[in-house]
């Protein structure tokens, strides 16, 4: 059996279309067109890389950004500053701070700063406790993204064992709490696996949905999975290859050639779940300028 | 085989006895007297009798205490003033808000107006968020109590199979993300079950501790606890009992009777984790009064 190959470049490319007719409804009924700020701070070049893309996904949904890049000598006081002018401005409907930020810099005094209202990754304190609380509003783009892969491909965790592999505060974490919600698209009985669990094989072989998140290169094998289980696989990790020109290439944390062969369906990488989340950010901007504009 | 029964009351009075000592210890050199204020709105007996019990616990630690009680009918903006004086006030040390407010009240804008370093019940979204995030401050009593009685009874949750059957907001989702976490007392494989899991015997059977907190009398019976494992009631049901005067008795969400001949160890109820809860309230303030008083 060779599983179903779930294609998040498609998938991301229809969120995308649903998100410019609804920008495009939204400014005929005299909304104001949806507006992201992306603030930069220093010149790491994977981060200007996202930030490009990001303000490209806006475009192509009819949404307006601006990157705010500020130099990596840029003082906190200063970037709390832009952050306050954003939160005021009420043009701006999303406020994205791109991470990292320099050491000088206390990210989460900045993220702190944030109108949660505005706040389309969804890391507040206030968007982080409603999602702990399992009454989520902004959400971080990458779980927001597995979930509605998930949704779109007609796989539906309700009563499903689902395992979530890592325990990060972007992915496995926000991940774990949102699937053991009491709501559409989710509602499983969620496990989280990490570097501490004993016999990881025996746990993900558990899982109905098996949800990679560790940020190991293929570190999840064929005998780790349950067959005709579906696996997610969120890792991007770049590891040597002699065959390619740049002498790298991208794989994920599961092992695609050996899982397929016993998955359900499976997510591949690149083009799986990292075009969702940019995607996702649209859907964000779009939710945060709704939302506003109505009270 | 019968389980070791883990005594709730005792582990409580260790508990409060250890905070009684570090309360004499801060004031001898130089700090002030952690003081504890309780905001309680309107006039719910359940409520009058749970402050009344905290109180009880903040003098015999040495800590001072006072209730401010408010008609039923005080407007949300005269609670908020409320709160705002206790944030204010530099000899309050922890603001406690107790639940249900009145319906009139939003609950969660008035949890949002307490200072996050006096929020004893670490319901603030800022401490709900670094709850979710692995990096916990002030936790909510409740999970608080289940990891140091665990702790204290020697029982490490490291590399074990953890089921929490509850998904609330108050106890199964902290505590399954505290559970997770990468730090002593925790590091454990947690799995979250509630109302949509299928076979619920067979996912707590998986468990090495079994946390039961869904509020459902007696629910977790023998046959759903493997051989040895520690099972921990969270749950405080009233059942109808016509051997009792009053008519009534309080149980678990664990039928006691049965499953103590499989388990390896189990708290009771009551005596279990019910005195733990308000132990570690006065831990939280003693820890938020140190915390002030260092900055």
């Amino acid at each position: 059996m060779t599983a179903r190959i779930i294609d998040g470049a498609a998938i991301a490319a229809a969120v995308r279309a649903d998100v410019a007719h609804d920008v495009a409804a939204h400014i005929a009924i005299g909304g104001r067109r949806p507006h992201l700020s992306v603030v930069l701070v220093g010149d790491d070049p994977a981060s200007h890389v996202y930030v490009r893309n990001k303000g490209r996904a806006c475009e192509e949904v009819g949404m307006t950004s601006e990157t705010i890049a500020l130099l990596a000598t840029t003082s906190q006081q200063k970037v709390l500053e832009v952050v306050a002018r954003l939160n005021a401005d009420l043009a701006v409907s999303g406020i994205l701070v791109q991470m990292p930020l320099p050491a000088h810099i206390d990210a989460s005094a900045v993220l702190r700063a944030i109108d949660p209202r505005k706040d389309v990754d969804g890391l507040t304190p206030t968007n982080q406790g409603l999602l702990l609380q399992g009454t989520p509003d902004l959400i971080p783009a990458t779980p927001a993204g597995v979930l509605e892969m998930l949704r779109r491909s007609d796989i539906d965790p309700e009563g499903q064992r689902v395992v979530v592999v890592g325990r990060s505060v972007l992915v496995g974490r926000p991940l774990a709490m949102l699937l053991a919600n009491r709501m559409p698209g989710a509602n499983a009985t969620v496990t989280i696996a990490h570097t501490g669990t004993r016999d990881l094989g025996a746990v993900t072989r558990e899982a109905d949905i098996l949800i990679a998140a560790m940020g190991r290169p293929r570190a999840i094998t064929a005998a780790m999975v349950k067959p005709g289980a579906t696996v997610v696989d969120v890792g991007i990790n770049q590891i040597l290859d002699a065959t390619r020109k740049s002498g790298t290439r991208l794989v994920g944390d599961v092992d695609f050639e050996s899982v397929k062969d016993v998955a359900g369906a499976i997510t591949p990488v690149p083009g799986g779940v990292g075009p969702m989340t940019i995607a996702m950010l649209v859907v964000s901007t779009l939710r945060a300028a709704r939302r506003q504009e109505a009270t």
